[in-house]
């Protein structure tokens, strides 16, 4: 986890996540991550609502991210080129994280309200992707049907990275994912 | 709301589906329910564990004839074939329930809650897909491609059947939204 910045928010993130794979999601509290972190619980609350948020942050920046890569896109890009014109950024912003991935997936899968959480992110982000479309001219239908695609592709290719170590292989596990659904669709 | 069966299952549900409708979910008790059907709390808590459940109790026998279906499929349908294989047995069951379809997407549309049940409930009907075609044989990273694909489409498909007033038209609209697939990535 060196990667992580010596910020407070990197400290408190990284005191988070170790203590969550050590005892447990449900076993931490506020004030244990703000101990380990030597910070204050006022300061961990001035970076993060709970201690759920120290897992779902980085949502925001992927979809901000990947928003303007469909807006970015060339004019004649096809619906489904717009929609996955992200997955180079997202790459890119993911690379550096793939131990906070590998662990944050492993404490996401033994805890079902956090497994809902992160399905409610994956659809509020095909949602978005859908209105990035739409805002190029494409089709209500085939936004919403190009969105959900880029975002299974991108959600089954996150599922292969956490599991594997090489963290620079997202993006190329991605471009297989597209393949995978180009192959069972054009069937 | 004629179509619903004079049962108590029955009568409850259309107290609840008209309740809910006409002064909102959220401020609809057990009680109104159970006093509009005619009958008692504890007959409600006989059916459903919540008054949410009347909105997803149909849930169970969607998966249990969709994976029917899937497992139905001949030998040699490929993974999208035998994904979508529940298709028409889908239809057939929701034939009857347009009514009960239009008034519960009103519903769930006004309540973020019951949004993200229908998320959950969607992804857990995937990925018992999934299981479906690895038991078929398929490869794990197909089996979750096309099982998500299927249910995308299923999905797309049910927000547009709830939106106009043919009752039948599912089966063809689903069809629709596998061409609209097809086509998005197929370019």
């Amino acid at each position: 986890m060196s990667r992580w910045k010596p910020d407070a928010a990197g400290r408190l993130t990284q005191a988070a996540m170790t203590l969550f794979d050590r005892q447990g999601y449900e076993d931490t509290t506020v004030a244990e991550i703000a101990a380990d972190a030597g910070l204050t619980k006022r300061t961990f609350f001035r970076y993060f609502a709970d201690k759920r948020e120290v897992l779902f942050s980085g949502s925001k920046e992927l979809e901000h991210r990947w928003l303007e890569a469909v807006a970015a896109a060339p004019a004649d890009a096809d619906p489904l080129a717009a929609a996955t014109a992200g997955f180079d950024t997202v790459a890119e912003l993911f690379v550096e994280r793939h131990e906070f991935a590998r662990i944050r997936a492993r404490i996401i899968d033994s805890n079902p309200e956090l497994q809902e959480r992160e399905l409610i992110k994956l659809q509020s982000l095909a949602s978005s992707i859908k209105s990035a479309l739409v805002d190029r001219g494409v089709s209500h239908n085939a936004a919403i049907i190009a969105a959900q695609a880029a975002v299974t592709v991108f959600h089954v290719a996150f599922a292969r990275w956490v599991q594997q170590d090489d963290s620079a292989a997202f993006r190329r596990l991605m471009d297989e994912s597209l393949e995978e659904l180009r192959a069972v669709t054009a069937a």
